[in-house]
């Protein structure tokens, strides 16, 4: 694998790449930093494959848990302060570090592109409709190299012969995963399998 | 098992037993008013066990299936005339006929006790608050003699020893099921699994 570099446009941020790595490694342990540059690095790989948007991915991947380790504190305040789903104050950071990231990567990282806001948004639950950069952020953050659990080698192989496959695989997995460990699904996650998965 | 017979009040319905069970076998084939008649007797057991009233478990369950094998466009009608959730469009009959059952219940039988409507609405996919009686017809819909399907004996030995454990069992089981054969599943049915289930 080379770790490619990406030279950004300004049209998607006034920020550099390496601009936007020292700002997000500023709010994350440097294990999850790791985890950030390989989802991008997979991210590339997929967009590259499937013939998405590279800088969008790039960025979108680089920002995605911008929020996976701000206070619960501050996360509820935005919740609400954004008009969020407030169904979201019932789950934990798990579900909620998705569309705060997004909230935090328009005001903090000058994004407006809409498909880089949704990937980031939603790269946790999915949406029942996703965008090619959407599609990609989600499966790279499955299946980046640094994951292991039960199905992530099934989950590459899928990936490497089909991104939609790829999505749909992990959708109905995690969702097996959380009902056999009798933990809550936040209801949003059950349209996105009803969308994606079921028949 | 003593095929018992009770002696209805009017305190929840102007007809008696036999005259429900008249109106009910005219609405549906006589395999799904035999299955009718043990989900009655199962709910009988049940709530004699339990201590829900008994003469409310018997008139949910003679009702409960009462729009199973109603032609889709009155359903429909139904469903869009008395404000129900407008989603259950979405989905088919299996889903929507607790719903507007219960809908038929108050309009063909007089009931007008929330309990017992509530129960012939729920019995489907349940509610993150049941009451006795509700969770008596639930389980005993699921578990009445003639059913037959992997996890019913399960299901049976946890009814025998807890109501509520019973519940828990038949909507994850359920909710597994509806997953693994990649069916869709109403959203509704996640706040059930929820409120009993998740931890």
């Amino acid at each position: 694998m080379t770790n490619r570099t990406i030279e950004y446009t300004d049209k998607y941020t006034p920020l550099t790449r390496v601009e936007i790595i020292e700002a997000v490694q500023q709010t994350m342990s440097e294990q999850r930093m790791q985890h950030v540059l390989r989802v991008e690095e997979t991210a590339l790989q997929l967009a590259e494959k499937y013939g998405a948007d590279l800088e969008k991915a790039s960025i979108a991947a680089l920002i995605h848990d911008v929020a996976k380790q701000q206070e619960d504190s501050e996360m509820r305040d935005i919740i609400i302060s954004e008009n969020l789903d407030l169904d979201l104050l019932q789950y934990g950071n798990a579900i909620w570090h998705g569309p705060v990231g997004a909230v935090l990567a328009r005001r903090q990282f000058g994004i407006e592109d809409e498909e880089i806001l949704r990937a980031i948004e939603n790269h946790t639950i999915g949406a029942p409709e996703m965008s090619l950069v959407e599609q990609v952020i989600f499966v790279a953050d499955y299946i980046e190299p640094g994951r292991d659990f039960p199905g992530v080698e099934k989950a590459r192989e899928i990936a490497a012969e089909s991104l939609s496959e790829a999505v749909k695989y992990e959708i109905r997995e995690t969702l097996k995963h959380l009902i056999e460990k009798q933990q809550r699904v936040y209801p949003r996650a059950i349209e996105s399998y009803n969308a994606w998965v079921a028949e």
